[in-house]
């Protein structure tokens, strides 16, 4: 039973400052992890390593390759951080880059060679997978996002719990967090997605969304949740259904 | 016209001292490579970086978690500061790390994802690979050389160069550089390969001679050459047969 569990760049960083780490998170992170280590792959997100460089050179839209280079050169500093953190916690982690491994398709997944994972998996290595750049084939400056791993991972995974941790307590609503939702809903409440900004609804929130929402449509299921708060990652693991449960439409 | 240079360890490093760099030479290769950089894949040893850690912990033969971190991560740092050299030579160059792609199956590549490789040549990127660890189907841990990234790259770019820089000045027979050697001739200087020691021919000939006659066989030639001899490598981009030229039978 395989586990997918992301945690998002803002958890690990300061999203303002470039490369900056919030060391008692990253420990924090690697404990609870290292307290429920099993069958597990993690992703986590760029935060101010790598969304701070792509913007300075224009990425994704303009193709720049000091832009790959040095936003690649960034996040595999905060990638080598979360894998040296995972092992002082007592886990065995192994860091799989996405710019290695992956080819885009006008910023979608076209191919990934996920076999490496697998083995890993089944050795008791932890993967860890990160937001990156990658060879895109429109001639762009690609950039893959740790969400539409975990979307595909889920899938050749049959990942059996997929945890998306972010600094809110799921996906929120009118104010209110919205404790369960499938692509039926939808339409009631992507608008006020869209719409909402700032504290609330993330920009990143609805693009979360929509890839989760791609793997409950392979049946798989996931959760959006606070990974801010000690203890929520644990539950996670454990696959107690704690902030947004995104579920398959019937 | 797709070219593959191999910059092997010890010309980069010094294989005594673990994590010792040779400074001068990094910055000449990179110069080197600078002056004729277009269509080149560029790989590289281990050198210190790898064969240090890697004895330490009993790999390939004996399976380690850690032994699988601790040398991934330390050849990674030579790739960081090659990768950092060209750069600073005025090339593109982009890191592509043989453990986020590579599925072995008893140390022999099984799966190989090149894509990425395959774009960033066409954008004018210099895709830099080493020597690494890599998980491997049956249950050791894994080592590629890059002399088998190379025989493996060779055939599936089809390149038209495919130049192997050494610490000698090629596959040395009773104390004579041989300037052509094909698998025919194997059997009668094979014996003498592996019998001789120390300066003449390392442990390492053998296998490289054999990756790159197994390429031979594929119809693509390739040379061994002294890449510690200023000038050297720009004559094997340039496509000047120097050393030994390793090619198809008949």
């Amino acid at each position: 039973m395989t586990k997918i569990l992301k945690i998002g760049g803002s958890i690990l960083t300061d999203k303002n400052k470039p490369c900056s780490i919030r060391p008692d998170q990253l420990t924090r992170v690697a404990e609870e992890i290292a307290s429920t280590p099993d069958n597990l792959v993690l992703v986590h997100g760029a935060g101010s390593f790598g969304h701070i460089p792509a913007k300075k050179f224009g990425l994704p839209e303009s193709f720049s390759r000091n832009g790959l280079l040095e936003t690649h050169q960034s996040v595999v500093k905060l990638n080598e951080m979360v894998v040296n953190s995972l092992r002082d916690a007592g886990v065995s982690p192994l860091p799989i880059h996405p710019l290695s491994c992956i080819l885009l398709n006008n910023g979608r997944l076209e191919k990934f060679e996920t076999a490496p994972i697998v083995k890993m998996i089944a050795h008791g290595i932890i993967p860890v997978l990160h937001g990156d750049v990658a060879m895109d084939i429109v001639g762009r400056s690609g950039i893959v996002s740790g969400d539409q791993l975990v979307n595909h991972l889920g899938k050749v995974l049959q990942a059996e719990i997929v945890a998306v941790g972010t600094d809110v307590d799921g996906v929120l609503y009118m104010g209110r967090i919205v404790t369960d939702v499938s692509r039926e809903d939808l339409g009631h409440i992507d608008e006020e997605l869209e719409g909402s900004a700032g504290v609330d609804v993330t920009g990143g929130m609805r693009g979360k969304l929509m890839e989760l929402l791609e793997l409950a449509d392979n049946g798989i299921s996931s959760i959006i949740f606070n990974a801010n708060k000690k203890g929520n990652i644990v539950r996670a693991l454990n696959g107690e259904s704690i902030g947004t449960f995104v579920r398959h439409s019937k």
